[in-house]
C-alpha cells in the first residue's frame, strides 16, 4: 500500500493569504529513507456551482484568475464559509457573483481539484430554475461577467476549447454520470 | 473587461520544491485602489494520460497524494521536461509509471487545472494501444499501483464515487467531447 511509504515528519505554515495557507509537509520516504518537504495549498472545501434556467441554459461568468493572469470562462462558486452548508454557499455565491437565484439546489458529489498541491475538495451543486433576481453583489475584490449559453451546447464548448477549466469540466462529466440520459 | 480591473505591481518568489515554484504577486485592483498578495503555483505544464489497451481497459494508478495525505486513483502523468514533446512526456510517465507503452499517442487539448492558483495548463493525452513491456521505472519518490478497468466501467466510476481526481474526470470528458459515439 503505497501510503505505507510515506511517514510524516512535521507541518509548518509558511503564510496566509485571503483564501489560501500554505503550509509545508516534511517527510520520510521508507523506501529509500530519504526526506523531502512539499507544499500544501490549504483551504476550506468550495463548491463549484452549475446553474440552469428554465431555458436550459447555463449560466456561464468569466473573471479575472491570478494565477494564469488572464479571464477564465467557469461557473460561479467559491468557499463554503464556517457554518454554512455546500448548498447554502452555492445560493449565495450564485447570487452574489451573478443576481441570480435558483430554484432548488442539488449536491451532485464531491471532486478532488488537485491531491498533489490542494487539501480541499470541491462540491458539485446544481442549480435549477435559476432566474435574475438582482444585481450581483460582488466582494471586495470581484468584477464579473455572466454569459448565458445553451446547455445543449456545452460538450461542444469543451470539444472547441472555449470551456477549459477542468474543475468546471468535470463538474458538468459528474453531472452527465448522474443523469438518467443514456 | 475584468482583466483591466488589475494592475500587477510586483512579483518575488517565496520558495522552491521539486515541482512547485511559490510565487507571490501584488496587485492593485483598480475599482477600489486596494492593494493585495496573490499566491501562484508555478510550475511547467504537465500531461494528463488516458493509457488504453486493445481489450479496451484503462490503465489507472493509485498513488498517494501530499495535498489530501491519502492514495488517489487517478491515470499517469507528470512533468512535461524541458525540450519534451506533451507526446514524449505521455510516452516516457505512462512507462515509468505503469511499466506500459502505446502504439499512439494523441493530444486532445489542454485544459486549465486551477487557474486561481496555478499558473500552469495540462494537456490531455489519449494513448491507445498500451501493453506491458517492462517493469515500472519509478523516481526516487514514487510507490504506484497499476489497475486495468474497462473503459465502459469510467462513467459508473465517476458516478459512484470511485473516481473522484477532477483533472482526470475533465479528461475523460473531453475525450468523451471529442469522440464521434454520439
Amino acid at each position: 500500500m503505497p501510503h505505507e511509504s510515506w511517514e510524516l515528519l512535521g507541518s509548518e505554515y509558511l503564510k496566509h493569504y485571503r483564501v489560501v495557507r500554505l503550509r509545508e509537509d516534511r517527510y520520510r520516504f521508507k523506501p529509500t529513507g530519504e526526506e523531502a518537504p512539499f507544499v500544501v495549498c490549504e483551504s476550506a472545501n468550495w463548491v463549484i456551482v452549475l446553474p440552469i434556467t428554465d431555458q436550459e441554459e447555463v449560466v456561464f461568468i468569466r473573471q479575472f484568475r491570478h494565477g494564469v493572469q488572464q479571464n477564465v470562462l467557469e461557473v460561479p462558486g467559491g468557499i463554503v464559509d464556517p457554518g454554512e452548508s455546500p448548498e447554502e454557499a452555492a445560493q449565495r455565491e450564485l447570487r452574489e457573483e451573478t443576481g441570480y437565484e435558483a430554484d432548488k439546489i442539488e449536491i451532485l458529489g464531491e471532486l478532488l481539484p488537485n491531491p498533489a498541491l490542494n487539501n480541499a475538495w470541491f462540491h458539485v451543486a446544481l442549480a435549477t430554475g435559476c432566474r435574475l433576481v438582482s444585481q450581483p453583489e460582488f466582494d471586495g475584490w470581484e468584477t464579473i461577467e455572466t454569459l448565458l449559453k445553451p446547455r445543449s451546447k456545452v460538450r461542444e464548448m469543451i470539444r472547441n476549447g472555449e470551456l477549459t477549466h477542468a474543475q468546471v469540466v468535470a463538474a458538468f462529466a459528474l453531472w452527465e454520470a448522474k443523469s438518467n440520459s443514456h
